[in-house]
Formats: structure tokens, C-alpha cells, sequence
């Protein structure tokens, strides 16, 4: 086929997006002439680990806010590849919540091997896109980081899928100027091992509130305290943690909240949430919404309703991750290549409204897992895409929540089943609380126990 | 004139552009029309300080490089305008040394009364610049940081006033990554509270690391280590401070060096200097420089010798900074207005070939003090601002070198006198080692004395 396309960003979503077109052409279909633009010098997008943190050696926005000790927050059998299985990767059962570095190889396992690689251009950023209506193409500009070019190129169709977890979100609090402490958004967090003995303030009641708690926790912080403005995350939290309503204003080192406790504080993180955030697309191209799991504007959560050659892969908040982004992928993919049908605007809108509306009726948050479990099984009987057993990977987040609430320094040592093979996730052989190394190196380096 | 162009950036450079087209209308010219983009909501560049680092509120790389307690580290005296003084502004003799609100005060009083600020579209940052060799127009594209919209406009000339100590240069060591305390570079330092007890390395050897050094010293750090790749700063440290040759490699948190000394740190302030970087032009716009005297490619300093259309203020290494941007700002408006004539592209490259020349041989600093004195005097012989005594804010510059040689913590309770008004500075209330609130309420709270 003569279609030219764009896919920007080669983080989980643009790798899936590759092995997408990768599995049709070893299909023996023709497939477009694809550009994959990485502004980082490899792949893996949130999984790139860096020290760096703000801006990067070649000055662009850091993308990654990983840290050196992040392990999986999900159990592995929830995110596990319909076609590249954990067993296929490590050639023995594994535990079900490794390492960053363990899920990155394992993501880099399933391309390394195949000759996506070579449609990469790494240390390149897109800088800016705009749309002819009169050509129907796209002009996309990037900037190679390390020679400093600047081209100019023509596509038939755009890919965004940059990720949208890097542009923090920034409230300010009264006062917050004179906190005169270490301050910083939970992007730039990088290990708590800093804050050994320190009174720590984490600002946020989600994800990334309730890890870094736990590790500051787990590092030796004094005190722990979470400030949360609209619910707490009620866990049974250790001695050393509490929770806390909004913070109201700082004077120094001192923060008022809104029931009337004031406490003194060494640290302050920001752990509020992050900006859908596209600085290299025009206004009317780029993608304006709160972390939702249904975003508006997005026909099947990927196609651009406004202009149906542009696509976002992985906009949606995230309970699946890499098993969603390749349903998302094979179907934009087959969407591209016109082996699925766009129908009529109205009728892409009323899909588009649909889905909303049983969106914004949503009760709880076991709901919101089978809304996303539903949505991914929409995409996938439209594609090639193996097909797998969503409702079980529903009940596998269930549980882990409630592992969750009845232990939150323990749960990552539960175990779970891989709905791809039927593996039963072996234990790790060190409780997480007490395991200080988390390379790759030291996780498979001792024979783990089979679960109790 | 029906002549449009862009300034790009409202700090003391692009204001000083806004200035220079300000008088010349009031001085009955004509003058063209005149958008000035700034992405932050407030003028002033880096002396707009924020609490935020790495990325702003809107997503956007933080701006200013400075931190709470900044105090100028150059007397006032070497940086003051020539058509507006600090007895106009203050009305009363002030020290020689003031903090960065103070300063920002200074700059702002120049303008805040004019009418000027009708220009500036705050909150909007420029995305994207291309030059169309066949109209002979720029396009600029903007986004309006609140609202979200994308406008594009054509202008004539573009004046680029983004300045160049703001997307930080990061250089890595050996196992860098493992370092588990605090880590960052100067750009992102907004305060040494936080170091109270804490052992510090600063990697480099220039104002960044001077500063930070003794501003960590002064708030009770345990230990502060200045580590030079070139050349030691050479100054009398007090006890509690030493200078180190280069770091070669870190194993956690401890630190080997090229003298095979080993120190073990809390926390790793890289002092590396800046990048020039212009993430919204084109390569072939785009000025390539380390940070130096004399750049490159830029006719008196200022004009883009590829196409004269195209300016800079203030892409040099600054000695001189205020009265510096002053002078570019008149020869760069007289350009555009016609008033200053072009030479040749080759009578162009002969004149800067010949600053670069002598610019290579500068044998000491001190040379090259008089060096960017005569660069200024070149200039404004071109145009109306008022000429000053260069050759005595020259000797100041020297003087000051030897007052930091003879006591680095007490440099900035000398006094200097005004080139412009012939004013002596006051000595501070209070001696800036034991001076720990630097608002400009407390600055100009108590009457000063005249120095000893
Ligand atoms: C702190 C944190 C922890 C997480 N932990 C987990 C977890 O435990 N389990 C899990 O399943 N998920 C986790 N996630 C969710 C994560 O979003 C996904 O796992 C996944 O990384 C998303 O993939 P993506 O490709 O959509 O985006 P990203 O991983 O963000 O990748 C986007 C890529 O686009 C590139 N890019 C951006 N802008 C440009 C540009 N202008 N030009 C060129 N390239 C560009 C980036 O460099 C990057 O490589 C976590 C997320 C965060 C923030
Ligand atoms: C830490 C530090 C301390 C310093 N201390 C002193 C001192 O004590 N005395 C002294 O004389 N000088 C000092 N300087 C030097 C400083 O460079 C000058 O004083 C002055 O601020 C430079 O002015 P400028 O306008 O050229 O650039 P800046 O002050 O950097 O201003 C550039 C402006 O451009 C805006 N901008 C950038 N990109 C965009 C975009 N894409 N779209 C729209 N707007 C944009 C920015 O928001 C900013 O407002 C210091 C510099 C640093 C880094
Ligand atoms: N593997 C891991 O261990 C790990 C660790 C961290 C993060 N992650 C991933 O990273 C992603 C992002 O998670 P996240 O927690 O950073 O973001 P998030 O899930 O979007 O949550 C944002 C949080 O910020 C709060 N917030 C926003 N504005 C606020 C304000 N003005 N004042 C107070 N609170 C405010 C929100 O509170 P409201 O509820 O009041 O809106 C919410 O609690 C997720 O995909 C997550 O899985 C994974
Ligand atoms: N008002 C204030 O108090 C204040 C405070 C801080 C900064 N400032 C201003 O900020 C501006 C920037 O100053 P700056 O000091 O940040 O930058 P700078 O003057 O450009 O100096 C950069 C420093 O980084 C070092 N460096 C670069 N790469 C290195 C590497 N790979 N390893 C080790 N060292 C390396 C350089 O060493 P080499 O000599 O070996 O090249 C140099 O010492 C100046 O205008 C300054 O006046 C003012």
C-alpha cells in the first residue's frame, strides 16, 4: 500500500502499534511506509528509566516518571500480552508484580527480535503537525537531538502516542512559595531513600500518592502523611502513615489543613495527577480532558472524531495497560489499512455518545474495570487480535484491590493466574518490604518458592 | 511603518526591546506593530521567580533558573539602565547588592508606567517560527497557555529574547543513576534550607556553583564540595567548604575523584551551566553556541548573519546584563526602523570575523570585561541611548573580582558608586551572611547606613 504514516512516540502504545503492522505483514499483507518518531534514545516510553528529572540532557521535558525502585502496582496476569506471554519471555514462571526493570524487558522481549526497530528514528522530537484540509496530508517537523536537523515530511495518517503521564499537574497552595523544604511534583520523584528520617507530605490520593507513601515508608521516613480533597484512600495504613484532608496553606515549613490540623513538614510531593498535554499539536488537533477512561472525542477511544487520520493510542486512564494499548493498536492499525470500515460521522458520534453516557453512569469503581473490560472487547472482535478472557482479568483487579486494603505493605507478594497460559505465578523470594535490590539481576537470581 | 513583528520572550531583554520602540515613539517616530509573546504570566525572565521546577502549571519548561534567596552577584552599579536610574526608581540610595525582588522591581518600575504592557500576550508561548524565502515573512505559531488556542501570524522581523540559562546542561558520571540522595542541577535549586546537615557536592565551577556553595554554607550545610573540571574557583573558603578536581564516577552515594579523594554526599547539585536551545526554530534559525562572549553567526552581536531579519538580545555571556540588553535593543529597533543601515552580507561577515578573532585571544577575564565593554560601545555609538562611563563599570567589574577574592561571604556588604548618577550605594542594615529574609519590604525597612 502508498500510505505514509506517523506514529509518535515509541513507548508501550508505539510498540504495540509497530508489532501490530509487524503481525500483518507477516500475515503476508501489505503495509504502509511507517515513520516512528522517539524523542528518548530507546524505546519503552514510561519504562525508560532516567535520573534526570524536569528537563533532559538534550533539554526537552523529561518524559519518564518512573523511579528507581518502582515495581508493578498491578498484578503482571492483568497486562499480559495476548500473544507474547510472560512464560514465552522468561522460560520459567515469574512473580506477578516485578521490577520496572523486569516489565521493560519483558515489553522489549517481544520486538527486539523482529525488524521493527529499524522504523524508529530515536532522539528525534516532533515538534509541531498540522493538517492540509486541501491535501488531506499531514506535515509533520521534527528535530533529530543529536545532529539538531530540522525535517519536514508528509503523512497520510498521524499516531499520537506519547503517553500522558509526564506534563504534571500543579495546583498551588496559599503559601506553598515559602515551604522552604524539598518540593516537587511526584514526576520528579526518583527514590526515597532521601527522605530517611524526614516528615513527609504527599499531596493526592491515587496511585502515585499511595506508592510513594509506602516507599518513603519503606525507606525509613519519620512520618508519612497523605492530604487527600475529595476521598481518603481508607487503606490500613502502618504506624508512620496517616491520612489527612486538603492542605488549605503552608507559612514555612508548616501546613494547615482543612480540619484543623497543622503539622510541620522536611518534604512536600505533589502527587496530583498529570495534564493531557500535546505541545506539538495545534488547538484543534490535540486532545483536552481530564485522566478519564473514556475521554470525548475519540470514536473507539482512538479515532479523532474531528479528523479521522489522526488517532491516540492509551489516552484513556489506565486499569488495563499493555494488553489494552494492543487492542487499541491492531484496531487502528486495521483501520488504516481499510480492513475496518469508518463508518459516517453521526454514526462514529453515537457510538462516541454511548459509550459517554454509560461512562458518566459509572457506580464504583468495580465498574469502571468491566467498562474497560467491555471497551477492549469491543476492539478486539473487530481485529486479529487474540481474543482472551477479559472477565477473568476483571476478577484478577478485584482481588488485587481487596490485597490491597487488607495489606498494603504485603500485597505485592500475592500471587495470581495468567489467563494466556493458566501459569500460577510463583512467590518472589523475598517479601517486597524487605527487598532493597530491584534489578533484574538480583529477581531472577535465586529459585522462587511456589506460592503458599 | 506598516512593518509587524514578534519579540519573543519579556524578560529584561525583550522589555528593553519594548522600551527602545517605546522612546523612539515618543520621540515622534513612527514605529511598527509590535506582538511580544511570554509564556509566563508575569515580564521580568528569570527574575519572575517561581517555586516550580522542571515543568510549569501549564506543562511548560520552568523558565527561571533563580531561587528565593538570590541576591545579585555582580554590583548594581555594572548593571544599571542609562536613562532610568535607581535613584529615579528608589528615590533613595540603596545597597550594592540587592536581592532578586529588588532587582525585579527595578525593571519592572521602567515599565510598568508606560504603555507598553498593551504589547505583551502573556501566558502565550511560541510553538513554532518558519521563514518563507519567497514572501519574505516569518510565520509564527502561538498557543494561548489559557485558553488553548493556536494562532498563527506573519510578521516581518522576529526578535528572539528567550535568553540562555534556562534549559539546563547535563553531562553524566559513571553510575550517576545510583546516587540515591538528592539530585539535581542548579537550574531547579530554589533554596539551601533543605541541605541544613547534609553533605553537598556541586559539579562545576562558575557563578552557579559560587552561589549555591554559599548559600548551602550559610544555611548550615555539614560539608560543601565544589568539584572543577578546568580550573579551581580559587577563592578563600571558609571551613566546611573545599574545591575538589572533577568527579569520576559514583557507586551509591559515594563519589570518587580524579585525585583519587572519596567523599560520601546527601545530595549532588549539578552547577553545569546551559544550553542555548530555541525549541521553537528551525536548526537553520537556531543558534548553536557554548555560552561565550562573542556567538557565532550574530552581526554586532545580534543580527543572524543567515538572514537579517532575524535577531537575538542577549545570547552572549553576560559581564554587563541590563545596560548590555539596552544597547542591543536600540541598534536592533534603529535596524528595523531603517535608521541603522545594513551593511553587506561580506562587510557583515568581515565585522564579525573580526570580534571573533579578538574575541579567541582574550588572554585574562579581565580582558574580557573590556572586551564586552567595547562591544557595547560599538553599539551604541549606532544609536540614541545614552552613553556611559564603560570604562569605569570596567573597573568596578575588576574591583569586584578582588573583593570576592578577599572575602567571598562578605563580598556583598561593599559599595560602589553609580556611573549614572555619581550616587554612593548605602551599605546594607544587616551583613548578607546573617541576613535570612530577602524581601524587599525588610530591604528597604530599616535606613541604611552610608559605608564605612
Ligand atoms: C509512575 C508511573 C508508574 C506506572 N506503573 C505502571 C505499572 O506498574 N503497570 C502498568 O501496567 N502501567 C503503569 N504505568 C502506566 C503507563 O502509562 C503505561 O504502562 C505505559 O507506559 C503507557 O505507554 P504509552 O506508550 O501510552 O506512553 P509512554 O510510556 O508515556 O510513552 C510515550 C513515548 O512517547 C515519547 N514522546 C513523547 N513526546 C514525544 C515527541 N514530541 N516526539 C517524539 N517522541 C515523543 C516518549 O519519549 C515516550 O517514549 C505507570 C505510569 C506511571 C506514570
Ligand atoms: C540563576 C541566575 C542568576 C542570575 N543572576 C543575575 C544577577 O544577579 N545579575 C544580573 O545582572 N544577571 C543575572 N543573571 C543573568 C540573567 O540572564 C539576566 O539578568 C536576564 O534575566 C536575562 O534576560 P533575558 O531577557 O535575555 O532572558 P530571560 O530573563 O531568561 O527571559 C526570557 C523570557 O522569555 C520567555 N520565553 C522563553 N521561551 C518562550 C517561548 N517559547 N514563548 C514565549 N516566551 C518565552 C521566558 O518566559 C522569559 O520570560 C542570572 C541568571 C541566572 C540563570
Ligand atoms: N507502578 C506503580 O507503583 C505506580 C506508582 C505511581 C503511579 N502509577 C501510575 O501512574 C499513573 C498516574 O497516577 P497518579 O496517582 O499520578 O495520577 P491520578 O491517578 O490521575 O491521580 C491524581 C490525584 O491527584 C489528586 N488531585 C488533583 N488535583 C488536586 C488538587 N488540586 N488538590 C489535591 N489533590 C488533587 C486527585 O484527587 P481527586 O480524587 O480529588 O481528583 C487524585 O488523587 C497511573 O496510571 C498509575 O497506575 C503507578
Ligand atoms: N545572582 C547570582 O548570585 C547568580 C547565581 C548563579 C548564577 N548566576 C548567573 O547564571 C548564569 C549561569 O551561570 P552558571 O554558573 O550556571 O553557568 P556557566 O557560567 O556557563 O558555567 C558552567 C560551569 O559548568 C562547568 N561544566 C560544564 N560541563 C561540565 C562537565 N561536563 N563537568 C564538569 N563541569 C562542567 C563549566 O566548567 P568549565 O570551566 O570546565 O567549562 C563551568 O564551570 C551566569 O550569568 C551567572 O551570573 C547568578
Amino acid at each position: 500500500m502508498n500510505k505514509k504514516i506517523a506514529i509518535i512516540g515509541a513507548g508501550p502504545s508505539g510498540m504495540a502499534q509497530l508489532r501490530a503492522f509487524e503481525s500483518a505483514e507477516r500475515n503476508g499483507h501489505d503495509i504502509p511506509e511507517i515513520v516512528c518518531f522517539e524523542k528518548q534514545d530507546d524505546w519503552g516510553g514510561q519504562w525508560n528509566y532516567t535520573w534526570m528529572t524536569g528537563l533532559d540532557s538534550n533539554g526537552e521535558p523529561v518524559h519518564s516518571s518512573m523511579y528507581r525502585n518502582l515495581w508493578s502496582n498491578g498484578p503482571k496476569e492483568a497486562l499480559e500480552f495476548a500473544d507474547y506471554t510472560f512464560d514465552e519471555h522468561f522460560g520459567q514462571p515469574i512473580s506477578s508484580y516485578p521490577p520496572r526493570e523486569v516489565l521493560w524487558d519483558y515489553i522489549n522481549g517481544r520486538v527486539r527480535n523482529s525488524n521493527v526497530r529499524k522504523y524508529v528514528r530515536f532522539n528525534t522530537v516532533v515538534r509541531w503537525v498540522e493538517f492540509d484540509e486541501n491535501t488531506k496530508l499531514f506535515t509533520v517537523t521534527s528535530n533529530d537531538l543529536a545532529g539538531g536537523e530540522t525535517v519536514v515530511e508528509q503523512f497520510d495518517d498521524v499516531i499520537v502516542s506519547t503517553g500522558h503521564f509526564s506534563f504534571p499537574q500543579l495546583p498551588s497552595f496559599e503559601g506553598l512559595e515559602t515551604f522552604p523544604g524539598l518540593l516537587s511534583h511526584a514526576h520528579d520523584f526518583r527514590g526515597a531513600e532521601g527522605l530517611r528520617d524526614q516528615n513527609v507530605l504527599l499531596i493526592g490520593s491515587s496511585y502515585s500518592a499511595e506508592d510513594i507513601g509506602i516507599q518513603a515508608h519503606k525507606m525509613g521516613a519519620r512520618s508519612v502523611t497523605l492530604s487527600y480533597r475529595t476521598a481518603p484512600m481508607g487503606l490500613d495504613w502502618p504506624d508512620g502513615m496517616e491520612e489527612l484532608p486538603i492542605v488549605e496553606r503552608f507559612e514555612g515549613s508548616t501546613a494547615y489543613f482543612s480540619d484543623g490540623s497543622v503539622r510541620e513538614f522536611d518534604a512536600v510531593i505533589l502527587c496530583t495527577g498529570y495534564l493531557h498535554k500535546y505541545p506539538f499539536l495545534p488547538a484543534e488537533l490535540s486532545l483536552d480532558s481530564p485522566n478519564s477512561v473514556y475521554p470525548d472525542g475519540l470514536y473507539k477511544g482512538v479515532v479523532w472524531q474531528q479528523n479521522p487520520h489522526l488517532f491516540y493510542l492509551g489516552a484513556q486512564d489506565q486499569w488495563f495497560t499493555f494488553n489494552m494499548f494492543d487492542a487499541q493498536a491492531w484496531f487502528v492499525r486495521d483501520v488504516i489499512m481499510g480492513k475496518v470500515a469508518l463508518p459516517s460521522v453521526d454514526v462514529r458520534q453515537a457510538d462516541i455518545d454511548a459509550w459517554r453516557e454509560r461512562y458518566n453512569g459509572i457506580p464504583t469503581a468495580a465498574d469502571e474495570v468491566r467498562f474497560q473490560a467491555d471497551y477492549i472487547r469491543d476492539l478486539i472482535v473487530a481485529t486479529d487480535y487474540p481474543m482472551f478472557d477479559l472477565d477473568r482479568v476483571v476478577d484478577i483487579f478485584l482481588a488485587w484491590k481487596k490485597d490491597k486494603v487488607s495489606n498494603i505493605l504485603g500485597y505485592r507478594d500475592g500471587s495470581y493466574q495468567s489467563v494466556m497460559t493458566g501459569t500460577i505465578a510463583v512467590q518472589h523470594h523475598t517479601p517486597w518490604i524487605e527487598e532493597f535490590d530491584d534489578s533484574l539481576e538480583r529477581y531472577l537470581s535465586e529459585p522462587a518458592a511456589t506460592p503458599s
